[in-house]
C-alpha cells in the first residue's frame, strides 16, 4: 500500500531542512540521520567533541575505526545524568523510609543519627559522619530480599518529589546526556552506568529512564546471601558492603563487569584528593590504546536552571558532587573536555521550553 | 550482481535434503534453519527438551514468549563447556607455573605445597587442602597486573598439552554444548558462562572458543588494585580472594553481573552437601516466573570417548566435579534434564569422527 505521507512529502517539501523537520514529526527515521544528533546542545567545543569522536569511531574509513563489539560507553549517575542537589537521590530515599519507619522505632526519637533525620535537622545532617549514614544504609536498605528492596525504590519513584522542582526524580535528567547516550546507541555503542551509588538501587529505573538495561548498571553493592526455605530462593540483602564502586573502585568495577577498555567515559565530580569521584574512569578509559577515546566531565555552573558548585568553578563545595580544582587540573592536563552546563546546554531538562 | 550460486542451486537441486546440504557447504543462511541445529546430538529426551525449549520461548504465538532483551541463558564451565579430568584446566595452568617459576624459587625443594608439585607428587596432591591451593594460586595468580596474568594464560593456552588426548585444553570443548550456544544465540539469546574458575582466566579464551565476549564472562575472582604511577593505570592482582562464584554464590553472581533471571541454566557438578556446584545456578533460574524455563545437566559416564565419574552414576567420587547422588536427587525432584554423554552425545569433540 502506498503511503501517502511519503508522497505529500515527496512533493511539497524539497529543501532538505524542511524534509528533517517534517521527517522528524512523523518519525520517519531518513529525518533522523539527516538532523541534529543532539539538538539540545549549543553549538561549540564539546559538542563538537562527541560529533568528531562518534565519526572517528565508526567510519570504516577512519583510521580510528572501532568494530561494535568494542564500542563501550560509561556515564556516572549523579551528577552527570540527573541532578544529584541538594542531596543524592538514594540518600533521599533513605531518610524518606527513615520517616516511614519511624512509627515502628520510638527508639529513634532520641538516638542519632535517626534523631536528627526525624527533625528535619539539615545542620545536623550535613555533619553526618560516615559511620552515622552506614547505620542510615543499614535500617533502609538492608533485611530484606533483592525483590522487597526493588519494590521500596519503585513506591518511592512513583511518590517523591524533588526539591525547588517540585517533579518526580526521574524528570530531572540532563535531556543533553539523553540525547548523548541514545547518539552512541544509534552508532552501535553500548552504554554503561558506572554509578557509586546502589546498584540495585539504579537497575529499579534505568531501563525506563536511561534506556540502560540491568546487565549493564555497574554500581556499588552489598552482601547478599542466597536463602532456600520452601523452594522459593531469595537473596538477602546483608548489612555489610560488599564493593564500592567509586573512584579507584570505579575502573575496578568496569574491568570486573565489562572486561574492556571503555571508549567514553562521562563524569562530573572528584574530590580535592581524587580518590572520590570520576577521575580513574576518565584515566583508565584514556590509558587504553588503539583508538581516539572520549573523556567528559559535566560542570555544574547554572544556578538558575539547576544549580551551581564546586570549586573548580569558584562555587560552593558542598561536598556533594564535587568537582575539585584537583579534577580540573587533572581534566587539563589530559584534555579532558569540560561541559558548561551554562553555555554547552540549550537545556537542561525535558520540560525545560 | 546475479549471483550464479543461487542460479545453480535452484535448477539443480530440487529436494530439500540436497538444497540443505548444498546451502551448508557454502553458507547459505536458509540451508541453516532447514537443518538441524544439534547435529552432535542423538535424538532423545535431552535433545527434544533444548528444541522444545527454544521453540516455546521464541515463537510469538506461544504463550510462553520471551522478548529477546530477557533471553539468558548461562552455562558451567569446567565439566559442562570443556573437559575438567584429571585436574581443572586452571589448576593445571597453576601446576605448570610452578615448574616454571621454581629455578628462581631454590626454598620451594623443601617446601610444602610446592615440594610436591615439583615432585609430580600425584598422591601428595590429591589430599592438598585448600590452604595449599591458595598458597599455589597466590604465587600463579598475582602480584601482577591483569595483562600480564592474561599473557602468561594464553602462552600456557599455546603449548599445553591435556593429558589422556594430547591435544590443547581448548580444543576439549563439548562439540554438542558449542551446539546448544550457538542454536540459542541464533535464537535471540545472549550465553553466559558462570564459573567457579577464574573470570580473568576465563576471558582469555572464551570469545575465541565458545563465542562469549569478556563481559558475558561471570566468574570467581581476586581483589585488583589500581595503581597509577607514571600516567598508564594498571590493575595489581592482590593474593586476596574477592568473589567465589560457586554454589550459592553462582545466583548472586547472575544476580550481580547480569540482574535479570536466566531462562536456562546448564551445569555438571554438585557436591554432596549441594555447597559446591550448580545447584543453586538452577535452583534460582527455575524459580523465575512468567515462562518455561530449562535446566540441565551434564553427566559424565562416557569413559571410552572422555570421562566417567560421579556417585550418581554409580560411578567413583573423583571430588573434581562431582555428580553427588544428592545433586540427582534434586534433578529428579525439579524435573532437570540429565544428559548422558554416552547416549545423549553423538560426538563429544570437534575431532570424534
Amino acid at each position: 500500500m502506498r503511503n501517502p505521507v511519503n508522497k505529500v512529502s515527496r512533493r511539497a517539501f524539497v529543501s532538505t531542512g524542511a524534509v528533517a523537520i517534517f521527517s522528524a514529526r512523523i518519525g520517519i527515521a531518513e529525518g533522523q540521520s539527516q538532523g541534529d544528533p543532539l539538538p539540545s546542545w549549543n553549538d561549540g567545543p564539546a559538542k563538537g567533541a562527541v560529533l568528531r569522536f562518534v565519526r572517528d569511531t565508526t567510519e570504516k574509513s577512519s583510521t580510528k575505526y572501532v568494530e561494535p563489539a568494542d564500542r563501550i560507553a560509561t556515564f556516572d549517575q549523579d551528577g552527570t545524568l540527573w541532578t544529584e542537589h541538594p542531596i543524592y537521590g538514594q540518600a533521599a530515599f533513605a531518610l524518606t523510609r527513615i520517616g516511614e519507619m519511624a512509627p515502628k522505632h520510638p527508639e529513634w526519637k532520641t538516638k542519632e543519627p535517626f534523631k536528627s533525620v526525624l527533625a528535619r535537622d539539615s545542620a545536623a545532617m550535613s555533619k553526618f559522619t560516615e559511620a552515622d549514614w552506614l547505620q542510615i544504609v543499614a535500617v533502609t536498605h538492608t533485611g530484606m530480599t533483592n525483590e522487597a528492596f526493588a519494590g521500596l525504590v519503585k513506591d518511592w519513584l512513583a511518590t517523591a518529589k524533588a526539591p525547588r522542582f517540585d517533579r518526580p526524580y526521574t524528570d530531572l535528567v540532563f535531556q543533553p546526556m539523553l540525547e548523548v547516550m541514545q547518539y552512541l546507541r544509534a552508532n552501535g555503542f553500548r552504554t554503561y552506568i558506572v554509578t557509586g551509588g546502589g546498584q540495585e538501587f539504579v537497575r529499579v529505573y534505568s531501563e525506563k529512564v536511561y534506556g540502560i538495561p540491568p546487565e549493564q548498571v555497574v554500581g556499588s553493592s552489598i552482601v547478599t546471601t542466597y536463602v532456600n526455605t520452601n523452594g522459593k530462593p531469595v537473596l538477602m540483602r546483608e548489612p555489610k558492603p560488599f564493593f564500592i564502586d567509586d573512584g579507584a573502585g570505579k575502573a575496578i568495577g568496569i574491568n570486573m563487569f565489562i572486561g574492556k577498555r571503555p571508549l567514553a567515559a562521562f563524569g562530573n565530580s572528584g574530590s580535592a584528593d581524587l580518590k572520590s569521584g570520576d577521575t580513574q574512569m576518565l584515566e583508565w578509559t584514556q590509558a587504553g590504546d588503539g583508538t581516539t577515546r572520549l573523556m567528559m566531565l559535566v560542570m555544574h555552573d547554572d544556578a538558575k536552571r539547576e544549580y551551581a558548585y564546586g570549586p573548580a568553578g569558584g562555587l560552593p563545595d558542598t561536598h556533594v558532587g564535587t568537582f575539585s580544582e584537583a579534577l580540573l587540573t587533572e581534566a587539563t592536563k589530559n584534555a579532558w573536555v569540560v561541559i558548561s552546563m551554562k553555555n554547552d546546554w540549550k537545556r537542561i531538562f525535558a520540560f525545560d521550553q
